[in-house]
């Protein structure tokens, strides 16, 4: 099975091809974008061992000039540093305005070589092959890029929308679980926020843990909905001025989560799975949705293998201390994505610090 | 006399206002702009000493929160160093998607400026305060930003335009007059390339080497005309992908002129000049325009106090190399802007390299 997405922007177009075993077919489909012969991959150690030769030769045979420039893994990588790195072989090999540069990697991968592609030369073209679940879904879409400042997470950025988003199932036959259940914590989050179909259908699932538990066919249909849903969410809104908001259902308790247990000890998308269940309860508490609902969306979390309990060495306080500290706060009022249904959510900054306590309180895993 | 020009782009409109005297009043502008209330200066030494105060007492008296940074000053600071520190004190001062960074200062200020706003949070608001002509007339306007890699000019930036143009022309009153000269050298550009109304008040003035041989009507309508003519060609191509172009008329011999000298001995406007009187001399080479245009261009390089001969120290199979390595370059061959007319250019990459030669060899001092 093989679906298209045509994203279309008011300056821009481009693809989001959803094709299992279409790695080795990227030379094809770049060759009939009628781009530059020179082209840039960047990658990571791990993943280029994988897929970096078979990219590499697939562009090759359609004539593209390849260099590449391996950065070293993770998230604290993502940095000016690297970005220079970056810079420095888009020099040595010359790229000119008509040259690409190819993410292939996860989010970390793809938000810098964005970033890259976004200012050198004042911009040239990006391909994203995205090869973990939470890029396919998420990162890969919308024209984010970035890098970290070292007080802060992507605080340096631009939006750059790439020419072509690249999604080969395949890849994430190496993807480690614990980062697959990270990109499912955001494919729960598009069933909650947009779309009743794609939750139907997770809900006919048995398991959402990990890859070999779920039939292709499943996978492809997930992969579909989930980027359609950050397609359409993001289109109605390219540069972050209202709707896109949304994306951060799950998110307001989850980054205050994250951050203060240093971003290691939980993936992202422990986090956010802390985050929806919590959001959930506050928005029963208001009586904006039912009992019913939450359980529900509880349920996806489980069969995914996320926890909704807060981690031990977690004070509460502290949390909603860093709540208040968010970026996202307008005057000292914290802004919440709350479940009003299953695929819809209201934005309010009217929830009293009690209920917030209260629901917390009761995520502990001890009294 | 105050003129304010309107410049609508498809997705954002600003004006540029050129005010004399009106430095002090930014702070009102920017209040009628409603803009957030936390704003970062821009500034390096020398002009911070001349009008920082003014601006930020401006600015403090409509309530804005005024943080400042100051960079060292000269080409040279113009690299992802100094953006790194304006992010640091972004950060240090809690700058926020509605915060604005103001740029006063010439064109290295205005384009360091730009850069950072266009990359902190995916791109802040925007304001320039030209300080020096170059930057009134050319630099400051048309959304280019960026900063040099340590192996090229200009390699790393982003298109993102202002939300305001402030020009001062009082301000002309300290800058040393070999940086006057420089700006005068792109009016003259923008005289032949696209506006005979310029070019006739150009003509009509004794003098245009010194702000103080030019009556401030005159120098009123300079600005407005000058950059009028930015405007209006950039507008036409807000990305360069075409019309832009012409914008580099006297710029392909001048740059190889610029960098075989290091930058540093000719001003850029000085390596302009010569640059425009070679591509006269090519043009009447090929017959496409008159002895007597290319007499009233020179006319006008003299009255502004450039020279129009080569630097001895020069070697001119060099600067036939030099032009060969230029980005511009495409498939090995030179592309020329070449006037046709007062007010009008055309581009073309069928010079051949023998008068090339034999132009440059005319404009040494010696044989
Ligand atoms: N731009 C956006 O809109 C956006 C949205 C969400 C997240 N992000 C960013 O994305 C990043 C997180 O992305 P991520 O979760 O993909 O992290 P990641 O890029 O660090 O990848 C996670 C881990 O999985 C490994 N990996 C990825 N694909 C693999 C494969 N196919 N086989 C084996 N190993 C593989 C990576 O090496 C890494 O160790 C964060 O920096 C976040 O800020 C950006
Ligand atoms: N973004 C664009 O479209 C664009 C276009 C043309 C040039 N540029 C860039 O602009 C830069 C050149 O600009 P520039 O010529 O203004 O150089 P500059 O910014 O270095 O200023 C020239 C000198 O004049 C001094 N100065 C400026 N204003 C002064 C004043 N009012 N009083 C006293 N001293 C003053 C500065 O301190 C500096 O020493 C280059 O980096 C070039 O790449 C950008
Ligand atoms: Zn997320
Ligand atoms: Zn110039």
């Amino acid at each position: 099975m093989a679906s298209i997405i045509t994203v279309n922007l008011p300056q821009h177009s481009y693809d989001i091809m959803i094709v299992p075993g279409s790695l080795g077919r990227l030379g094809e489909y770049m060759a009939n974008l009628k781009l530059g012969n020179k082209v840039l991959l960047i990658s990571n150690p791990i993943i280029f061992k994988h897929y970096g030769q078979k990219v590499i030769n697939s562009l090759e045979s359609e004539g593209f000039k390849v260099a590449h420039q391996i950065l070293p893994a993770g998230e604290q990588y993502k940095n000016p540093n690297s970005i220079q790195k970056i810079y420095d072989v888009a020099l040595a090999n010359h790229l000119e305005r008509s040259s690409t540069m190819i993410a292939l990697g996860g989010g970390v991968i793809g938000d810098m070589t964005g970033f890259a592609s976004a200012t050198w030369l004042r911009g040239i073209h990006f391909i994203q092959v995205p090869t973990s679940l939470l890029a396919m879904v998420d990162a890969a879409i919308g024209g984010k890029t970035g890098v970290n400042h070292v007080q802060g997470k992507n605080l340096i950025g631009a939006f750059h929308q790439p020419d072509l988003v690249l999604i080969d199932p395949y890849i994430l036959r190496t993807l480690p679980s614990r980062e697959f259940r990270a990109g499912m914590a955001e494919i729960i989050k598009y069933g909650i926020i947009w779309d009743t179909e794609l939750f139907a259908r997770l809900e006919k699932s048995k398991n959402l843990s990990q890859l070999w538990h779920i039939k292709s066919e499943l996978m492809d249909f997930i992969l579909q909905y989930s980027c359609q849903a950050k397609v359409d969410i993001v289109s109605k809104d390219e540069k972050e001025t209202g709707l896109r908001t949304i994306l951060n259902y799950g998110h307001t308790i989850g980054h205050a989560v994250e951050s203060l247990t240093g971003y290691t000890q939980l993936t992202h998308g422990e986090a956010t799975a802390i985050g929806m269940f919590a959001a959930g309860e506050i928005a029963i508490k208001l009586g904006m949705w039912t009992k019913e609902n939450s359980q529900r969306q509880n349920a996806l979390i489980e069969k995914a293998g996320l926890k909704t309990k807060l981690p031990d060495s977690l004070n509460i306080s502290k949390i909603i201390d860093a709540l208040q500290k968010d970026k996202k706060v307008k005057e000292g009022k914290v802004r919440f994505i709350l479940p009003t249904q299953i695929g819809g959510v209201e934005i309010t900054d009217r929830v009293p610090t009690t209920a917030i306590y209260e629901v917390l309180s009761s995520m502990r895993t001890r009294d």
